[in-house]
């Protein structure tokens, strides 16, 4: 049957809302937030797995890539197709139960992230992983990239919460997957939709922490910054939030609210302490004072959480702030170590100067993660330039033993980086991996994995798994 | 070149004290703490990595599996070969930094367990990990099981605390690991060997609790036993440790020891709260009492360290207690939901009084994991009938939703037993990554993974990476 032919009959099968066909209502699956990918050839929007099943099956008897989507509000391209595929959109799986004695929450893979935590509240648990979508984010989609936020350095990513997964593989075969080993699941996490689609999975719920407090403080440079950073966690502070906006980011945001922040510095932190006992929340933020203002910072504390909102509003703000500046970005994503910090901003300030392009920095530093922003207009800048400046911003992450993707995947926009970032046996065993779980490369194509290395001919050099 | 020709060459390369060949000495390489093996071909006692590269490089060049092996406490048969081998026993390597400033041990595979928190204390950090062979196990070993202990309920297992591996592969490659897509590291822990040897890794160290506190609690029936527990999870407690004694067991170690445990009692709890701030931990340890009084237990509260340290006894003392009764046993280590747990204890004691064995159960109860224990006498007792029993044991476990390994792993011991826990679809998509990592077989054969299905011919059966 033709490929034309088999996604009518999927329509027929699972009715004519599920499946989109026209090339007008398929375009608009075609993006996430940063990324264009290719029209997708039909879109199915599955309401239970039994609907994932046929999609992966017809698309299979298609000879197509299948690509799964959240609410494509991704960064990297992840959701993006890279060929004319089958777009498989959970927006309509959010099924979501919460199990207060078991403190988990079972959700489909089109629950939006803090859907789980508001559900959660009134049993006084709730779901920690925080990236900055989480309004519109899916859990499927956070899990296909293993998303981080804020509040990560202090409880962990999108990973550390799955107990379980509800998996469609390749050839349309159920699994439930739990962490044992071997840790399928674990591997899933983050694979971007590579090795199968994550329909379900069940989530550890904590108790939220019951008291919080902000603090500020500015920088004249960013060494001072990184200093203070690294003395308050070495005195033994873990906020619960520290996120860290270079001289570029706090003038965008300041041309853009006039908030008072103050604009001579280098470097400004927003730093969070909770707990659930004031006086050790004081305790860590007294902590985090002490280091700061040793290292040559200026603090100011929020005194009630109205001042705490109106801080943290800085940081909020950075998004819509760089949109006035250039229509378009390029968000890269990469997380070094905390010693290598000052450094790093400054290496990637001195490689992006000659491109002309504005850049700001900002991130979540406890963690070391890193999100320097080129800013650009695509109807006058060279995407071949931009390109080239994200890479040679990633190549100077990895040169101080830093990785590609803190919390924003991999996806279509650092593929190429990823042979710099992996040993040629190690891509070797990735690709072994992907073949045996996808042997017809039909799951999401040309996403994180580095292109396919020539095979060595077997016997003359060891390697793995061909 | 001949097997012992192979091994030969490969004592003359690395030192003839690196290599052992003399049956008389492989033979202690060939059981770990509860299993017997087959004898191995040779012992490879590496000091480097690139030991470990020569090792497999010569055990593929001889055509034989490879058996990592750590301190051999392991209680599933994991370190045991099943076949004649080349065993890697890593008790050499045992380099062990502390970087406190990264918060991170980074530990050869053969560094004691243990050694880790006290190397790691004078920086004000520890690694929490507590397998009950935290003496004599290794890192590598407690990776290759994933272990847990006592501490896992508030803390996690092992591979919570990883951040990268070290490994050599099937052909002798070696891989630096990071915790990103895919993760390697993460199917590699817990693997028992099966997908390549860990010869280091980075663990993540936190800061230990400053104070804990104590209390032994008994209870009338294993019911109310169990009811207490989920009241107390319920009503927000975490305690750091949280174990589980059945009639049985107190009866053992009354009989060891005369502490003056309640003879009476179908139950015993014994439960540690910790955290930095005093008032807190005497809060939840407030919030478990009376959660156990109201359940109808008998509660006692340690009240200085020294009484902590004798309520512990007891459970210090489960395993001479047992050696007593009968000289060997089998130890099973099933996982079950909490809310199963009262009718798990019941079955399993219906289920083994016909065969007449003693059995004593006891765990980990906060996170479900208990570990009935078959006691019985080599010399007179029938092996088959304890593999039956423990077989029919594993299957309660399932029938009530747990799973197989609590933390001892698969091992041997449990391997049939794998078939009737996973799908018959995740199990091929098991052996197809095993065989895209390890095409050759050679890593730790008969070990983990359920025996491999008959493949169905491609086309006729959806299945997953044949």
């Amino acid at each position: 049957m033709t490929v034309t032919g088999e996604f009518a009959r999927l329509q027929r099968r699972l009715g004519g809302d599920k499946v989109l066909l026209r090339p007008a209502e398929c375009s608009s699956y075609r993006y996430d937030a940063i990324q264009f990918g290719t029209r997708p050839l039909a879109v199915v929007l599955p309401e239970t797995v039994e609907d994932v099943v046929e999609a992966v099956r017809a698309a299979r008897a298609a000879g197509v890539p299948v690509v799964g989507r959240g609410a494509a509000s991704g960064l990297s391209g992840g959701a993006a197709p890279a060929q004319p595929s089958l777009v498989v959109s959970f927006t309509r799986m959010t099924s979501l139960r919460i199990l207060p004695q078991r403190r988990e929450a079972v959700a489909q893979a089109g629950v939006v992230t803090l859907a789980v935590s508001e559900a959660a509240r009134p049993y006084g648990l709730m779901y920690p992983p925080d990236p900055a979508s989480l309004r519109t984010s899916t859990i499927g989609g956070n899990l296909g990239e293993n998303a981080g936020g804020p509040l990560c350095f202090k409880y962990g990513v999108t990973g550390d919460y799955v107990k379980a997964l509800q998996m469609v593989d390749a050839e349309g075969e159920i699994h439930h997957l739990s962490r044992g080993a071997y840790d399928l699941a674990g591997l899933l996490i983050g694979s971007e939709g590579t090795l199968g689609l994550i329909t379900e999975a069940t989530l550890r719920l904590v108790p939220p922490a019951q008291h919080t407090l902000t603090l500020q403080a500015s920088f004249g440079s960013v060494e001072a910054c990184a200093a203070a950073v690294s003395a308050a966690i070495s005195a033994g502070a873990v906020p619960a939030k520290l996120e860290f906006m270079d001289a570029a980011c706090i003038g965008a945001v300041e041309d853009y609210l006039n908030l008072g922040l103050p604009r001579h510095a280098a470097a400004l932190l927003l730093v969070d302490s909770d707990g659930d006992d004031p006086a050790q929340v004081e305790a860590e933020l007294a902590v985090v004072e002490a280091a700061f203002r040793a290292a040559g910072g200026e603090v100011r504390r929020a005194r009630n959480p109205q001042e705490a909102a109106a801080l943290w509003q800085a940081r909020r703000s950075v998004s819509p702030a760089l949109g006035r500046i250039r229509p378009a970005r390029m968000n890269e994503d990469i997380a070094v170590p905390r010693s290598q910090l000052a450094q790093v901003v400054a290496e990637i300030q001195a490689v992006a100067a000659p491109y002309g392009f504005p850049l700001v920095q900002f991130g979540h530093i406890g963690d070391g993660n890193l999100h320097p922003n080129i800013l650009f207009d695509p109807r006058q800048d060279d995407p071949a330039q931009v390109h080239e400046l994200a890479h040679r911003i990633a190549q100077v992450a990895l040169r101080h033993g830093g990785v590609l993707s803190g919390e924003h995947g991999i996806g279509s926009m650092k593929r190429a980086f990823m042979a710099e970032a992996v040993d040629p046996s190690t891509a070797a065993a990735y690709w072994a991996v992907k073949d045996a779980l996808d042997p017809a490369g039909r799951l999401n194509p040309a996403k994180l994995l580095p292109p396919r290395a020539a095979r060595p001919v077997r016997g003359e050099e060891p390697h793995v798994g061909a």
